[in-house]
């Protein structure tokens, strides 16, 4: 493929997709990968590809909800593990959370393919520097991130056939989940079960967007390095939540990139 | 993969994604097909999934111009052939002119199994009856559609490389090209050379909807058929084009899909 040029104004959106036809040629992301992927290009680009206002006071607030969560856990499809694994092991490993890759196309293949990929991950980011602001040792933190998901040990009640799978250690038994990129219906399914939803969707109208406790209308890889920073500085719950204001500024912002 | 059921009230989109998908692994198309796809999806979404009135109005411009033109061509990429291969060939059997295959990444087997794809459709679309409202011999008028490309005899001046090459009866001879889903370099050129260019673009912002010519923000399944029926029905041209106004009109339609 080209070659980027380091000058080049949407640097960081042609290299994340060269990643995502990478990892599609490695088997490890369904068909329809690139297609989502190339979806939510569009709103990012109508989003101006920068975190907005109120992207960050969303994930400010998800990473409170994690922090004060008693069984928190992060889930992660192929596009996911493919754009922003290691920032979400950092987090993982801040929270002490495990992460559970949990995919709409379910395949073992695949299934063992992105959890070795996250293993690999795990590997690298636990020879890193101590994040900034985290005390403590980081190795042990990041070694200690369990990788769920192959197991299946668990149902998503009100879910049917390989959809409902999950583990019984990660979603099934979380109170809060943050889920990048999730499919309408789970999402619903996990707010009927009582949990907290965080969600980062790029498409503020989406049925996900909409059911979610809290949306994050960001592009994954920037929301992920973000919230790092937030779950080390202990972000607080803010005293009420407005999920509609949050996606009424992100529609707002691309109807205004919209307007000649 | 899934089957849409019969009621789905985005069965034409998904239709569309799994042609996409089915021809990517047969490999017609290029890696970032599947993305530009799901970039096409985000924006026709947007749009509201339907042809508006001055995308109508576009279309009737385009088929003026088509029609009045002493030597048109269409030009398809793989995208453009595998969505709307077989209304182009209609359009172009009652215009009498070439189909090129150009594509931004050549290589010699996706030359090939395009124009290969694009003779299988011709001859099915040679089997039909006619047209509504169009009267003569269909058979012939199909079976004397030129797909021309493999060939690459052609150069268009101010483009460098692989992307330059086109072929001489086609592109190069050109006055007047229809040219869905380019790309914003070579619409420059294009247009630098005199030529008109019509494209059909479903991000009214792109580089190359705000160069050419005449600027289809549509979906490209839904524009062909409409073209097929306006250069049937011999629409004329207009007194003035202004191409700013149909873009300004898509983007206040994207702006109004966005307000809450």
């Amino acid at each position: 493929m080209v070659e980027v040029p380091e000058s080049h104004p949407r640097k960081k959106s042609l290299l994340s997709r060269q990643k995502i036809v990478d990892a599609t040629k490695n088997g490890l992301l369904a068909d329809s990968a690139m297609i989502a992927h190339g979806r939510g290009e569009a709103f990012d680009y109508l989003l101006g590809e920068k975190t907005s206002n109120s992207a960050r006071l969303a994930i400010k607030e998800s990473a409170s909800r994690l922090i004060e969560s008693d069984n928190p856990v992060i889930s992660v499809n192929g596009n996911t593990v493919v754009l922003a694994g290691k920032s979400l092991i950092r987090v993982a490993a801040v929270l002490n959370c495990p992460i559970e890759v949990n995919i709409y196309y379910r395949t073992e293949e695949r299934m063992s393919k992105l959890n070795s990929f996250l293993e690999k991950q795990k590997e690298i980011v636990s020879q890193e520097k101590n994040p900034d602001n985290w005390i403590g040792d980081w190795n042990n933190a990041v070694q200690s991130v369990k990788i769920l998901g192959k197991e299946g040990d668990g149902r998503i009640q009100g879910l049917e056939g390989p959809r409902s799978i999950c583990s019984s250690q990660g979603i099934e038994k979380a109170d809060v989940i943050l889920v990048p990129l999730e499919d309408g219906d789970r999402c619903e399914a996990l707010v009927n079960l009582g949990k907290q939803v965080l969600v980062v969707d790029l498409n503020p109208l989406s049925r996900t967007a909409k059911m979610a406790t809290i949306t994050v209308v960001d592009e994954i890889s920037r929301a992920a390095e973000l919230l790092l920073e937030y779950v080390i500085n202990k972000e607080e719950k803010s005293a009420e939540w407005n999920n509609q204001g949050i996606l009424n500024d992100a529609l707002k912002i691309i109807a205004e990139n919209s307007t000649d």
